[in-house]
């Protein structure tokens, strides 16, 4: 258990949730479902079950430090990592393994994004505990998979080899891809040999390090190489040196879809990447109308179907309105149908172009 | 042109425009079109052309008196008469009546709401003139009435008897009707016979104080009695006990529909009550889509004859929406279907029950 650590990544935008998700403010910092607790919390204390309190460490933009303070005050100093620019997962997991390597070599780790919703915490953690136990002892790169329920076009998927003769959960993966077409999601969902690629990942720390010395050299050399500076005050200076020569290259695309010692656990942990509206709905609780509503003063009329999430004191009168989105956030509002909500990116760069930073 | 009075009614609630228009901070005393000016504003200037300044009184509510202080800062205090509490128009044109009598016993009168909308202000002056010529020297009750563009069944009509073998725009009336049902609404437009009651009535004083004494005599008593505290220190504490006696009337029920000797004149002055969402967009400017959008940030998408008004800083962006109200004000947001504004009071009511007054 204690060489058991985790990595959160926290350091994303979200702009598929604006006006609540906002560059200052994106949603891993929002209780988007109206739970009481914001992802970033959810997922930290999902991982309380897994590790040791003190080996979990949290990625996210130095900006978003202050708030990563507020919401898990908890948390050591140290244990959280300012990233000065974005630069897409693969030099996110780098710095942190490096850094944690630092602390303890032979670390068996869990990388996860901070903004998924998972609601089968139960059947999650003992998921991650046959994953944890198997890298423990395995040279492999684990990715952890879920049974897809619809040919959904928005994930990755991971195509696995089935273990013949053997209901063993983890299986070795044959092919990534990323978001297909909807035929050939159909195809994947029918042939029962895909699963979603969760971002989830579970490895030791030989085996990634392996993993960057071979597939992501320059990485390696950079991150690795500032073991002195770890825990120590110069940390900041080096990191930002150290992120201005890293390209920006996710973790799937560096390593996982080059390496061939990598594996996938299938698992059923009710999960969603939270995504969009569309997916947060299907996660809501829902009035009889079928309206998924975050707000404490709300009044309905005739309306069905719809995503409203606006803030508390708000009065809201909705009439006459079936499957739309309704997002009051920080002064902007937005209403949009639910279906066409993949415009939403385009909104956000349109006002980013008419209306400048202010409103992103 | 010194015997004319206006009387300037600014008392109403105007609840339709709910949340626009709030309880506190009624549609009179808002720029409703985005035009620069609130609709009392525009009232107040419009009857500038038509008598001197220090004649025109404005009635409304006590507790709206700082915003009409606010609002036309050069009227004197003493032609702002306050309304202790809403007892309709009858009292409200007693007690204004009786005042500017104490001034002038010969006054030439014109009343009028601060909440409607005239476009064609030339034409407005013109058919004002002309009525007020002819009441300084006839004894009768005149109303001023809109040839109708459109079965309204939101107006009060007014049947006239056509002048023959004249074309005097001045004509007898011979009966009032409130708001008919639609096959009434399309034979009174037929017909040719009808004109809207604009709510705006001339007479000269003697005229109106002999209506008073005949159909409502206790309210003549009331007011005319008061003569000895108009102007005075006395005068607010007078008003509150005369209001306390009167009893909550319209002029129309109260004397125009009881008196023979009312005429109307029919005037093409671009009229409209601006009493609903829908007649408000009627005469908005619109955009290529025919969107009627008040806001400073307003991003539209795919979206068709809306009325959008919204808080000049507040950042909007609307997609997929057709025929709606969508309306903020004060942190209330209306979204409700053009065609079922009528259900605007039932929502206020609802509001009112389930959320209390601080929304009203």
């Amino acid at each position: 258990m204690k060489n058991r650590y985790c990595i959160i990544m926290a350091g994303g935008i979200g702009s598929r949730f604006w006006p609540m998700s906002r560059s200052a403010h994106p949603k891993q910092f929002i209780d988007m479902l109206g739970t009481g607790k914001t992802l970033l919390q959810q997922t930290y204390e999902r991982f309380q079950k897994i590790c040791p309190k003190g080996n979990i460490y949290i990625v996210t933009n130095e900006s978003y430090k202050e708030l990563v303070i507020k919401q898990i005050p908890e948390l050591a100093l140290d244990n959280i990592l300012g990233e000065p620019v974005r630069r897409n997962t693969a030099p996110c997991i780098a710095y942190a393994t490096y850094k944690i390597r630092k602390k303890n070599p032979d670390a068996n780790i869990i990388v996860a994004p901070s903004d998924h919703l998972i609601t089968k915490e139960d059947a999650f953690a003992e998921a991650v505990n046959i994953a944890l136990n198997f890298t423990d002892n395995h040279d492999c790169l684990l990715s952890l998979g879920i049974r897809p329920s619809r040919p959904d076009t928005g994930y990755g998927y991971i195509q696995f080899i089935a273990n013949k003769n053997s209901d063993e959960q983890i299986c070795k993966v044959k092919a990534f891809t990323e978001k297909p077409d909807i035929e050939l999601a159909k195809f994947f969902l029918q042939s029962e040999e895909f699963l979603w690629n969760s971002g989830i990942f579970i490895w030791n720390m030989k085996s990634i390090d392996e993993a960057f010395k071979k597939y992501m050299p320059e990485l390696h050399i950079i991150f690795s190489e500032g073991s002195s500076h770890y825990f120590t005050d110069t940390e900041t200076e080096f990191i930002k040196e150290a992120y201005a020569q890293s390209t920006n290259i996710s973790i799937d695309y560096g390593v996982m879809e080059k390496a061939n010692n990598v594996y996938v656990i299938a698992a059923d942990i009710g999960w969603t990447d939270l995504g969009t509206w569309g997916s947060q709905y299907e996660h809501s609780l829902k009035d009889d109308n079928g309206n998924a509503i975050v707000g404490n003063n709300v009044m309905i009329y005739d309306s069905h179907d719809n995503v409203v999430n606006v803030p508390k004191n708000k009065l809201v009168v909705l009439q006459g309105l079936d499957d739309y989105i309704v997002v009051e956030s920080d002064n902007i509002l937005l209403i949009c149908r639910k279906h066409d909500e993949q415009q939403i990116r385009q909104f956000v760069s349109d006002v980013k172009k008419n209306k400048g930073d202010k409103f992103i």
